[in-house]
């Protein structure tokens, strides 16, 4: 049964005043108001670590409480930096089956509780344990990947500088981003380094915020029309290449062989872009160019917003902020308002029918990649 | 589409010392075995809090990574203290939806790491955060409610005594189960008070443990006829009537409507008895008896292994242990083993081809229902 996003709500990103529940049903309510509020049968809840950053626990039946939804099934979903994108397939997977006829997604993370080493320490919990142990963290490993894949293609940091310039332009357009100020390439060279090759600018923020959709049955202005998951080893080490990311790929041909589409017919994509080389690996990854050519893609422009293929046009997670849990999800609200027309001041010009998101959970052991299209209501 | 539990296992139950991973493990790989290890598409994973408990996050990409599940989509699932149901639900609604052929569901909880008193504060995350700050924990809501059934009813603590000599008693039988040696009325009577009229020997204990089903389509020995949840206020003050859990009876009632099926169907149920006294609420909440009758149905033997309507022949949460995020699946996994006569020592005698397994989350916030009968395999 097709499946469509009927409805969608954002809670602005950055350090928010708010609580974790306050900010899901800043997003629900939106979405809900998007429908006239009418009944949901099912609620799903993507979030990664409530508990470990807040101390929250049984946050479905919380915000089930908080917006009223006393009839509503459901429960909390969590694949790690995937999890919005997770409670998105968890969602479609209900209305799809029949189980429920009218359901809300939301997902969302409160991060800036915690001091900033703190907030890094749960987030490494991600990783394999046995790499985690020895002292990895998450911008330690990206930065492993980004040297290889930069001396794999024989490239410089600047391919990653033009990443963060491109996420930051497009932020400045996003009235929820946390960076309305765009930077100039010479400002992320000159960024504090985290882990080099990564500097400050190369890698997202921690931030508060929250993302909701409504999914209805049958076709629409948002329609489903491939889901795809993918594993790849948790133990960097194991893998037998790190400057392509397995889970990817596999997410994303399954998803192509689900909407019986090939790599040419989607559009425009938002990418998890945590650290800017992960951008460069996504683009090669869901196959718009070959091994080594996406550096080329993001400094010719060819991924800006009048590009042949728009990346991240409302920011990606370094220019809109990387709320965990939230991502995944946020990625599928800026899809669905570009096809339903709804995406404001980020709206693309022409014809860009169908949009892909790409979501990464953990350092890539677990993805997610979506596709929606147009298709006329019935 | 119908789907049936193929295959079922178990970690054993109390304190270990392996971790949570390790137990996961441990109960995938008996239900692995059980269908000679074919090929598994989707994986879900229930468990209410090991971020909080142990320091764990992206559990599902840890276990399918243990298990070399590199080609299972799926997520983590969590529902406090009925996350293993609300795994079990996500898993059906998978297979039946038809997104995936084969499902592993494993749900566990590690709690035994931590001292006692820092996992109860876990567990309080639980409630209403306005009752958590008064200082409400588990078993002190859960004796408000004891305290008020008890009054409503002309009922004395011993009601709530036989409840915890049945499953003791039925435990003794469990090789996997944390209490084998039966207790009397009398030490029932004389343990320890946690809350009044709530003693320890009412409460079920913080237990290690895991379990695990895979789920096929098709019909077959434990075929799922029936699926609901429901909800009720988070806040206990909210609620009109502390004597019977409204979210208990939203969830059967749509279970008993998916299954077609009326309460004098069911031959046998898996309750969740957290607490003594919860027993008692739930056997009423489930229709196979009247408000304030159940009491007389524990103490007469009518919820025996040998009676006219078994309840926790595996012990229950007091006697088999609850491991909070398992215990869901645990019931799951014991009323499929009855209906596929695999429960060993604790077989019951003569036809009982349809059970009920019902599981609470938090204080009763977010109940799950699930029906299971034997039905023809094609």
């Amino acid at each position: 049964m097709k499946v469509h996003v009927a409805s969608t709500g954002l809670a602005r990103f950055g350090k928010r005043s708010e609580g974790l529940v306050e900010l899901l049903a800043e997003a629900g309510a939106e979405a809900l108001e998007g429908i006239g509020r009418k009944p949901i049968d099912c609620l799903i809840v993507g979030n990664m670590a409530a508990g470990s950053l807040g101390g929250e626990e049984n946050l479905t039946a919380r915000i089930a409480d908080r917006l009223g939804l006393d009839a509503a099934s459901g429960f909390r979903v969590e694949a790690a930096s995937a999890s919005g994108a997770a409670s998105f397939h968890a969602g479609v997977a209900a209305v799809a089956g029949g189980s429920s006829e009218r359901a809300l997604v939301l997902a969302g993370e409160k991060m800036t509780s915690l001091p900033t080493d703190q907030v890094a320490a749960v987030l490494a919990r991600s990783l394999a344990p046995s790499e985690m142990q020895i002292g990895a963290t998450m911008p330690a490993l990206a930065a492993v990947v980004a040297q290889v894949y930069l001396h794999r293609y024989g490239l410089e940091a600047e391919a990653m500088d033009a990443v963060t310039v491109a996420a930051r332009t497009a932020a400045a357009q996003n009235p929820n981003a946390q960076f309305r100020v765009p930077v100039t390439a010479a400002e992320v060279a000159a960024s504090r380094p985290i882990a080099l090759p990564l500097r400050l600018l190369h890698c997202s923020a921690i931030s508060d915020g929250a993302a909701a959709v409504v999914l209805e049955r049958g076709p629409g202005a948002a329609t489903v029309l491939g889901l795809g998951q993918g594993r790849d080893a948790l133990q960097v080490v194991d893998r037998s290449d790190i400057t392509t990311f397995r889970a990817t790929r596999i997410a994303a041909q399954r998803a192509y062989e689900m909407a019986h589409l090939n790599r040419k017919q989607i559009a425009f994509a938002e990418l998890h872009d945590a650290f800017a080389p992960f951008a460069l690996i996504d683009l090669e990854d869901i196959g718009v160019c070959g091994p080594g050519e996406a550096a080329q893609w993001f400094s010719s422009g060819a991924t800006a917003p009048n590009g042949r293929f728009p990346v991240n046009v409302s920011g990606g997670l370094l220019g809109r902020g990387h709320p965990v849990g939230a991502s995944g999800l946020v990625q599928i609200v800026e899809v669905a308002r570009q096809l339903r027309s709804e995406a404001g001041p980020m709206q693309l010009g022409g014809a860009h029918g169908i949009g892909l998101a790409q979501s990464i959970g953990g350092l890539a052991a677990h993805n997610f990649v979506s596709i929606l299209g147009q298709e006329a209501a019935e």
